[in-house]
């Protein structure tokens, strides 16, 4: 039995990530693989229990705490979900991971950068690829101010706090070209599709 | 202004420590310092809402998501509780602290034992004095029976278990001479408290 292979999707709010994860599946099944789609913070339902208190704002946690609550669900995550799958010979798509720890905590709240690299170098797995999905500040804060749904703890934070993330995401693309392709997410829906799908293909399928 | 100390209780369940930290605050207040008691997990609501997260069984935790949960907590305590206490002069007398990770989840569970020990040793402060109280495993069984409670997690595991931690804690004071004490904790409520104090006494006090 071969593993299955892990891809990650990164990028700010408004980048398309839930989007592109969708088209994302449809075609790696259509082209006869075994798929599944899942997210972080949560995926299993001790992370998504986690997912809830990191959220929803009720406990102004301190970063240290925060980042180590992140990994406590990313490790119930691998545990739970993601191992199992590779392990079965699927595929895994997951809409964020770790590069959004070191994205919003490290860049974006200028924190705890040395815990959170130390906590990924340690993880169990690390993705075959990664895909960083990179829009300008303006366009994202339009995309999210369309969805109409409440904003999350995140997403309330102001735009240099999101300058700050998007950097972050382009220097974790930057250090680590062999997993990380920066796709530039202004472009069409089908645009990004195609680059994401280009990517798959000369990095996993070739 | 002076920080205060950080004196950290250790030891299986039994072993004593909810009383003997009621009575080591009484004496040191007696001194004249200013004290606070807290435990782990828990010692503020963010670590609290952990501590019954990780305490009631519901979620079968993986075990590196149960440590990271544990330093989450303990983050969060240490933020919140304790590091503003010791700055504004106070004795944060502490019911189980990082050892009892190493010890439960390290020794006990065998299991993220590297990653107790990066964990605790990447942390903010680390105790002035560690009390490991000291039980032998069929005298902690009755103390705890007696207690009429309910039994947590912990509790509820087996006696190869409670003795795998026993050797872990013993392991640990064996390990840091300069921070811990081994108190024999078979000996009466009184004779416990005055080797606890004969060791706050010589190495704090003097």
């Amino acid at each position: 039995m071969t593993l299955g292979r892990f891809i990650t999707l990164e990028g700010g709010e408004g980048a398309g990530k839930t989007t592109q994860s969708a088209l994302l599946a449809d075609a790696l099944i259509a082209l006869g693989l075994q798929v599944i789609r899942t997210r972080e913070p949560g995926g299993t339902p001790g992370a998504e229990l986690l997912r809830g208190i990191l959220l929803d704002g009720s406990i102004d946690w301190a970063p240290r705490a925060e980042t180590l609550l992140h990994f406590a669900a990313r490790a119930e995550h691998l545990a739970k979900t993601i191992l199992p799958a590779l392990h079965a010979g699927r595929w895994v798509i997951c809409d964020r991971f770790q590069d959004s720890t070191l994205a919003y905590q490290g860049y974006g709240q200028g924190a705890q950068r040395d815990l959170i690299i130390l906590l990924a170098d340690h993880s169990e797995v690390a993705p075959d690829l990664t895909i960083v999905l990179d829009l300008d500040e303006p366009i994202a804060t339009q995309r999210i101010g369309r969805r109409g749904d409440a904003a999350d703890r995140y997403e309330r934070l102001d735009a240099a706090f999101h300058a700050r993330v998007r950097q972050g995401f382009r220097e974790i693309a930057a250090a680590e070209p062999k997993r990380c392709v920066l796709v530039d997410a202004s472009a069409s829906v089908e645009a990004v599709h195609t680059a994401m799908m280009t990517a798959v293909r000369t990095r996993l399928l070739d």
